[in-house]
């Protein structure tokens, strides 16, 4: 496919349908091929993109869910067909069901069929309604086009997670999300998730692609600001607009990685941690 | 002095003499009482202001060091008489000796005198070669003006030492520092570390505000830019200028701590972490 050190990215931010899942997967579909066709190895895709994010009620979730994991539902069948047609990694939220139970969560599929899976640990607001939060921790996946970690929206908020994706290897950190406004954002003006994720890259030297969606659903508005930052914590592309769908892509020099995390002769941000100061008891409050 | 739910805030961005110790000393004087004049109940001052930074040998860096905890020396006498004189909380950068050995540590002092102290757990470049890490957390002093942690420098790097300031009660992160601008920074640009200090009080709900200092010394060029930020993530105040000496100011309301960290009615940037999966073994690299 290429070699390894470089891996050309693509956030494909889009404004899936609640309840529309036929719909919202032809629409992921057409968006992977015109993204790999600009030769994108790594196409990433917003949280819930299949289902759509704001359920009316348990019952609508649960309609909208398919099997993962245990068998695959007819989602992970639609991309992994597109991935092995297009020679073309995909990272995705999907409704996830497990027996009776659902999971907000993200897929990473290759030319080779379904590689992992990872269960949303940090659920926002109505999403503790409809989902389980994932138990387990942040899988990273080594792939010929870079080790891959999935994360999802509000996960970001939690630094200690993007520890476990970079203690863990990850280069490129894939981000699916259904970002919306914070109450005093206003629109022009920089989210602060976007100053969380430029601190998040460099503070672990990793790339990170995060692609999310646009649109109104059911009177929810999304953030859009889709974007991909290099392990220096430099925006490479993005953030793209507040409310269009686009395609925005970027070019990772992988060893870049490495590189970042040496910030000085005698500092690597990752070999400076203190593990044991940081594993101390609470101090106390004093005076 | 004061209600709790407001103090008022400086940082003094100046620029201290490498072995001028008094003369270091009494530039800090002046700027706190200008800083005190001017209403401010807290007033935050660089990293090593008493003895500049770029020092030359281990010999010169102990000669301008003094003992704070076992003794005062005369640097912690003269801020002790100044916060008495004009009821006034000093965080200060200072060179602590204690007995052979030094540390690069924060002191605060208050009107009745020094409250405790922080020795820096995470060193940057030539100071491995002069100071010796803190082995201990961070201590979260409780006053009257709030509960106050104490960072330095490349510290704020690290989400982990944010985290044992907000989860021990923090309030208001103050951050003595002498931050240097990264081999890409190009005067202008936002530095990388306004981010990470607008995601890390976003991310903890926490007041930081931090005094950096300017000029050059020994060819080593400092990067100003101290700010004082909201726990929302939004900058109050500041960043200030690269190269100038000022005094930056902000009204904390302190109630906005926990109203900043209530992120939707069923979110809380700390009840929301997730300890049982962050304390997984660390999880394989799959495929």
């Amino acid at each position: 496919m290429t070699t390894k050190s470089q891996t050309k990215v693509a956030c494909c931010q889009f404004d899936p349908k609640v309840g529309k899942k036929q719909e919202n997967i032809n629409r992921s579909i057409e968006l992977i091929k015109e993204a790999s066709k600009n030769g994108a190895q790594l196409v990433v895709l917003p949280e819930l993109c299949n289902s759509g994010y704001v359920f009316n009620s348990k019952k609508e979730a649960f309609d909208l869910s398919e099997p993962v994991v245990s068998e695959k539902g007819e989602t992970i069948k639609a991309w992994e067909a597109c991935a092995k047609e297009n020679d073309v990694y995909i990272a995705a939220g999907i409704n996830e069901r497990d027996g009776e139970i659902l999971y907000n969560s993200a897929v990473l599929i290759g030319p080779n069929g379904l590689i992992g899976s990872y269960r949303k640990v940090h659920l926002w607001d109505d999403e503790k309604n409809f989902f389980v939060p994932g138990e387990s921790g942040v899988p990273v996946f080594d792939t010929p086009i870079g080790k891959v970690a999935l994360l999802i929206c509000y996960d970001v908020w939690f630094p200690e997670i993007f520890r476990m994706c970079s203690l863990n290897g990850a280069e490129i950190v894939a981000v699916c999300t259904n970002w919306v406004p914070l109450p005093d954002y206003r629109q022009g003006d920089t989210p602060v998730v976007v100053h969380i994720c430029m601190a998040s890259a460099h503070t672990n030297g990793v790339f990170i692609v995060a692609a999310n969606r646009v649109g109104v659903e059911r009177e929810r508005r999304f953030l859009g600001n889709s974007l991909i930052i290099r392990p220096t914590g430099a925006i490479e592309s993005g953030p793209a607009s507040f409310d269009k769908e686009e395609i925005i892509t970027a070019t990772l020099n992988l060893e870049e990685v490495e590189s970042a995390r040496k910030l000085s002769k005698q500092n690597h941000i990752l070999g400076d941690r203190r593990e044991e100061v940081y594993s101390l008891d609470e101090s106390k409050i004093l005076n």
